[in-house]
């Protein structure tokens, strides 16, 4: 694995090498971690990182990465740069036959999102996206238990993703991360809906295997001064006609990191919520809520795509790292699967594309063409 | 007290008796107890009601009490029938000087709401009706933190009613509960919103002390056959600028009766739910998160409103009858405080009045005109 | 009803008053309120009382109301004094046909606890126990489902009773519950283990079907200069075999009235909190869990002894005012079962007996002896 | 590092990796991991060890090891083997210079306890025991808070750890996790205690700071046909008077893995449980309880030792990976600050040692001789 950006002063860098190291499957060779040549070569070393593979731009790692013999060169890049920064590194490591992890949103425009799925098909090679919270196995035990018609129909989708840490104008206050995510020539055309409100939407149709038909948005700058949305609230219809909310906001004071989902069908309903993600509610109309848990130990009612996911037995709590690791665990097996000729599994498989890309792009588009509307749907077109 | 409405086969009286038992401040005196006459005397049988005092129809009961010397006579008649036979009773009582306690919704129409309104005016005499949720201490102290700026200036409220026991389409299959409220005859021109969606905007109204000026509503009829909306989210707009979103559903399959709210500020927010009532959660942007408890011991924290509303010390949990029964406390102390010539308290005179009924009837009107509506908002016009 | 004790200053006597009218059942008809004569006056004066029932002796108010007409005297006593003045009062109503409730401890020996149960049978009137934790529906649920043997073989009980409003030397700075409640001439020879340890054994039987056999306490005085335990832990040995600890403390500070219970048979357990009362947790060896709840839509899964004792279906709260009126309730219902010829069901006759209050006796005798004692096992004989 | 037992058939062989590769400080670099030569290679080959250092011997992986450069040679061994097969492999590392991280119970008997103690002294080696819940952040939050006497001196310890695998006779139905460790030639002379009970004790210890005097216990063997105890209840005096309780059992039926500790001092307490682990909640006497949370954002409310041990912000829950992760990390930190001849910091200093060790098997040995004692108490003695 080679990285692009996550130096010193980053924060989802540090993430995706936890993730990536976890299981013993994925080495970090070589990395342009930084555009600032100091903080590159610094964080190279902390690393433990050859010399002459901590490079200071990201072409250059391309460049010479593709030369090297294949037992010796890396097999795919990660990209976890700000948003602007990932569509150029992304098509370079496709055209040089390296396979592709992308931090969300996987690009600045939709348009960017789109080139990349040409390429990514022209190429034949792997894009993962790395939207964390499909990677929880109690996320992936719901998903089988919708897709198994357990609930029946689904009817309706609350969807939340509160955070606290955008309340006051801390952008202007020395924060990094605060400034460039509320910065719209890094960040993109939305702030809160870019930034959290696309995992939510992903997580909704990931769980529910429904796509979202239309959407009326109502995005708000609750925080004066502040360039970009930091605080939505979205009304979502389903192609199977459910109904739906998805609230997002950066400025609700107080709250962590609280995305949470409720889903319910004609037979009953789940709950899933982050801040306890190896716990899966499951109502019933007419009989007692269960407490699903990753590992437990009930047989065959814990899905294949949960165990597969686990790494401990019950009551041994994984998280947030354990998700992310899941992502590039199985993106690793996927991409060793096909290295050795074999064919992945779908739990292997399992893991955000280009194609989650591009409805992320199209989501934040969307939400904030609504927003601006005085209609109440706006069309989720692609 | 006399009571209309209520015979056995029906649910909410029983809850009106015991909530107005409890005290010992209170006694029912008299009834006409059903339309149905075997009902009526049965019901009145059962509660020991003098024969007497048990009436067929409720014109009988006011006009036979209301000739009755004042130390036998009741103080104030409670209504406790389907939403469409609230007004007239009501009007005749408050006609022949009884005050009035009152199920919500209010009235059949708005009409008829603002037609009360004067009558309770021209009457001087007291109409309380039965928002029983902001009748639980922590929901008061919740208002009184907010109306003390704990918070700050608030900018986001999520509230939400979740129920189950739609699901199907049990107004066919011999419930009665069912069969009233979803028949527009009876119940008027909501289902679920006029049912839950007024408690849960009532409830967002009386402890952000703001007032809803805009909503963009969708509402649903999830199971087919079914005359009224058993589900619908609306967005919301505060006369403060802050946003909110209001869910109430009835076709949450598994979900018991969970209302809920959140309410954010500049500096914190607060976390109330109905399912475990004497908890409320209060977060801070930059301290520990903190529970409160009802009857907790922590000297003056804990605002009047919630310590005159609670019966006993902290961790006897006081549930939904004592929330209701906080409301005839407060009616009844009010009532006995005027009859003695006293002033009765702030925490006394805390409870609904014909105002809320009114801004609840409104809601209902501007949520199904809403919902029809391709406009994304609409104002929340009295 | 007539009530001894309970006056203004009392805290045990409101919450028998909010028990007993809470279901239109009883009526507070009189009263020997107070040892003090003023107080004894006012207290009857704020309850409505009559001026010629309003007594100042118990004595003169069981004599006296022992002449008057059946249709007019009371049924039963409620003696709501301290420890120490519970045994004269009850036998004297005994002794002149009045049935009797009294708060636990019964007596202030296990002597008079026996002398009473003589009384009990010899008059062929009922005596009713207030264990208050008994009467909730979902402990009544635990029991039934343990009674059916839904765990099968139980071989763990963890029982505990945290409280912390004995921190500090609270009966030297005017708390009047503190000061009797630690003084041994109107409390016993316990504090803790006599106050809510007794609590703790009682919910531990009632819910196993099971009686503890052996016992080995370790009773603390933490705060200097107080006379009785005011924490203590046991070991306790049932009689099939099954283990168990008792845990109780009133220095467990920032608690409130923590009562709880785990019970763990070959099958599965079981887990109840009072501070959440309406829930059941349900473990299983190889399932899910499970949360039942009282009032929930599961057909004849909850047990009747569960849905007897609910006012409101699931969702709506109810609380310890509610489980304490249960147990008038089903004394109540009991009682003009018998007055009426009918036989009462095995619904209404479950309510703590004088048989649990000489086992609540004993517990006392027998933990204060094992403390003292330097072997590890003592027996708890009766 | 080198691993000693840990081949493809065992659990916490697995455990250890993970948490040793989560951070990058550490790489698996040779192992002996199965006394069957099979396993043993065949596990280091899917852990792409090179396969000159796949060894099938300990006793050959320390003597190759220490002759290889000091560039290329391991800088410690990890023990993962069964309880009986930790001390002559940690003896030999010893020897040859290697430091030394160990599973828990660190030997089979105390006097091997004792004499690691004395090994490591003379070789001036470290030795790390990886007690893995010490390494949770709000364990160690906790344990600052008490030093820092924020709860005033402490009174009351209860600490449990429930867990329900063994409610059957799983050992004889091919668990082989099952079947050692209720072997007395392997595990030792106590089953749950020595598994379970340990971690409770020490977690006890670790908390507050106090050491266990006097214990008083009840073991059991509740499955019949098993050799050794699956279940015990322990009463504790600790060195400043404070009185606790230590529950541990592998029969609690339905619990997974729920060590969980409460402390109570006298002006407040602390309660954690592993299932919830990024949560500590801190009760005051006067004022309300507190949500403090792994990664919280309250400037220094959190101690070093909590922040230290988080690898990410507030809201992204990090699981008992991490808590294991950061046992190996601080004694990496440890070790490579006195490799480079710097002074590791307080923080990093913080992992269980051999002293940890030789206190966990006198519990081991203490409650075994407890339990079989008709004296209430028994000495803590080392």
């Amino acid at each position: 694995m080679g990285m692009v950006g996550g130096g010193k002063d980053a924060f989802i860098g540090a993430i995706h090498r936890i993730a990536a190291n976890m299981d013993g499957l994925i080495e970090l060779s070589c990395g342009a971690l930084s555009i600032n040549p100091d903080i590159a070569v610094d964080s190279g070393k902390s690393l433990f990182l050859p010399e002459n593979r901590i490079y200071l731009k990201y072409e250059e790692m391309i460049t010479k990465e593709s030369k090297l013999s294949s037992d010796r060169r890396i097999d795919f890049v990660t990209i976890v740069t700000p948003n602007f920064a990932h569509f150029a590194p992304a098509v370079m490591a496709l055209d040089n036959g390296f396979n592709v992890v992308i931090e969300k949103p996987i690009t600045f425009t939709i348009d960017e999102a789109k080139q990349l799925k040409k390429k990514v098909e022209e190429t034949g090679l792997i894009l993962c996206l790395t939207h964390t919270y499909s990677g929880y196995p109690m996320v992936k035990q719901a998903k089988a238990m919708v897709a198994g018609n357990a609930f029946g129909k689904i009817r309706k989708v609350w969807v939340e993703y509160p955070q606290g840490w955008l309340s006051k104008l801390t952008e202007r206050e020395g924060n990094a991360q605060a400034a460039w995510r509320t910065d719209p020539k890094r960040s993109g055309k939305s702030g809160c809906m870019g930034d959290i409100g696309t995992h939510a939407a992903h997580l909704a149709e990931y769980i529910t295997g429904l796509k979202i038909t239309h959407l009326c948005a109502d995005l708000n700058v609750m925080v004066e001064g502040r360039a970009l949305d930091d605080d939505g609230n979205v009304l979502l219809k389903f192609d199977n006609g459910a109904a739906g909310v998805l609230m997002a906001s950066q400025v609700a004071a107080g709250e962590e990191n609280g995305i949470s989902i409720r889903v319910y069908g004609e037979k009953g309903g789940l709950e899933w919520h982050q801040h306890e993600p190896n716990t899966l509610l499951v109502k019933w109309l007419d009989q007692p809520a269960q407490i699903l848990r990753a590992g437990g130990n009930y047989g065959d009612r814990l899905s294949g795509f949960a165990t597969h996911n686990c790494r401990t037995p019950g009551g041994h709590p994984e998280g947030y790292l354990e998700a992310f690791g899941n992502i590039y665990r199985n993106f690793a097996l996927t991409l060793s699967s096909k290295l050795s000729g074999s064919e992945p599994t779908k739990e292997m498989l399992d893991f955000p594309s280009v194609e989650d890309g591009i409805r992320g792009m199209a989501f934040i588009d969307n939400v904030v063409a609504s927003s601006k509307s005085d209609k109440k749907w706006t069309e989720h077109a692609l």
